[in-house]
């Protein structure tokens, strides 16, 4: 492999989404169950973003379909939550905590490789989220540069395009095997990180065992001495 | 001013691409004067992105348009130079030094706001470059990412956009007139950071004087304690 550029996903992969989400809805919901409404929040994010991906409405930007998802969730748990209250919570997921290894194993990647987000978030979510967790990326790559979201494959073209490499030269990192999969399709070589907890402590993350890919890692720094 | 983001121009204004790129000539082409070739090569990059700005020619990237600038003083010094050397010496514009200031004025300013390139480089020279010099943005935003040119509206605006800001919260930082006239029609604030070495010592660099903007500064530390 000759890898030049390695590609993060952030929510769940770089970033605990789960204990960040659950955090600021406890604070600005205190009568809902915090973890339970991160994670019914967190499932509408694949069907929200298919409903682009199909064509069935027009690109939208993350904090559009976090918003519309939340309005959903809110009237579904018949829960009140004024206009300030609603967009505190969807900036909720511009400020995420880094998993204990990010910021360290990202560090050592960075010396002998670009390291670069490649998030379905958008730009300046993602920007907000790499600054507060002071991640040590090279530079910000969004699903949002190519109008499209991941697995789709034009999200991965337009990364290997904006940096100018072939994509084999790429490592897609991700703790999903939707996303190694779909990057994978695109010509990336592809890293599994086993996150258990990323989807909180009820629901099952992806396992190592059900995902093909080049590499496999339990953590950024697993990660960065494997390719040293 | 409200000012969120810091949009930085780089050739010139962060990084000495004088010297970066004489050095680089001297080691490459030994036979040629070093400074005056930098000097004609920079001469033709407004022209060349004057083609692609007026529609005479599609889009293409920096790298192209430095090569076929390159290509054609080559020939018009009648020097010769095989594709290889060529390619190194387009590579010269991925890693200039920074000015002594750049760095640790950027780290100040990033302290408060976000703090972005903002250039007519490619997204992937800025990566090498940012990376080579370790400047401390927090994200890269290229004119290539808007498929224009500055002082095209549509790069000030592409970045507001992106950032999910007004266009008054970026102040465009450069040491160029015309890309603060640029800046400053597209609705963006404007400082003038006086480069009087930029264009090397031959040539006189623009003026604080001849230009109408927000804020002077005459280093990136300057400038962080007057927005402080």
């Amino acid at each position: 492999m000759d890898i030049r550029v390695v590609a993060c996903d952030i929510f769940g992969t770089t970033v605990d989404w789960y204990t960040g989400v659950a955090d600021q809805v406890a604070q600005l919901l205190p009568n809902v169950d915090a973890g339970d409404f991160a994670e019914r929040w967190r499932d509408r994010y694949i069907p929200s973003m298919n409903r682009v991906r199909s064509g069935e409405r027009d690109w939208a930007y993350l904090d559009t379909l976090h918003r519309e998802s939340l309005d959903d969730l809110l009237r579904e748990l018949d829960v009140e939550a004024d206009d300030e209250t609603r967009d505190r919570l969807v900036l909720a997921w511009h400020r995420l905590p880094a998993w204990p290894d990010s910021v360290s194993g990202l560090a050592r990647l960075r010396a002998k490789h670009v390291t670069a987000t490649l998030s379905n978030g958008g730009v300046a979510l993602l920007t907000h989220l790499v600054k507060a967790a002071a991640l040590p990326f090279d530079c910000v790559l969004s699903a949002e540069l190519a109008h499209a979201y991941k697995p789709d494959a034009a999200v991965y073209q337009t990364a290997a395009a904006l940096l100018d490499v072939q994509p084999e030269q790429i490592l897609m990192v991700a703790a999903h095997k939707w996303d190694l999969v779909g990057a994978r399709k695109a010509g990336l070589r592809t890293a599994f990180l086993s996150r258990p907890l990323e989807k909180g402590p009820n629901k099952q993350a992806d396992q190592a065992a059900d995902v093909d890919c080049d590499l496999y890692a339990d953590s950024f720094l697993n990660l960065a001495a494997q390719l040293e």
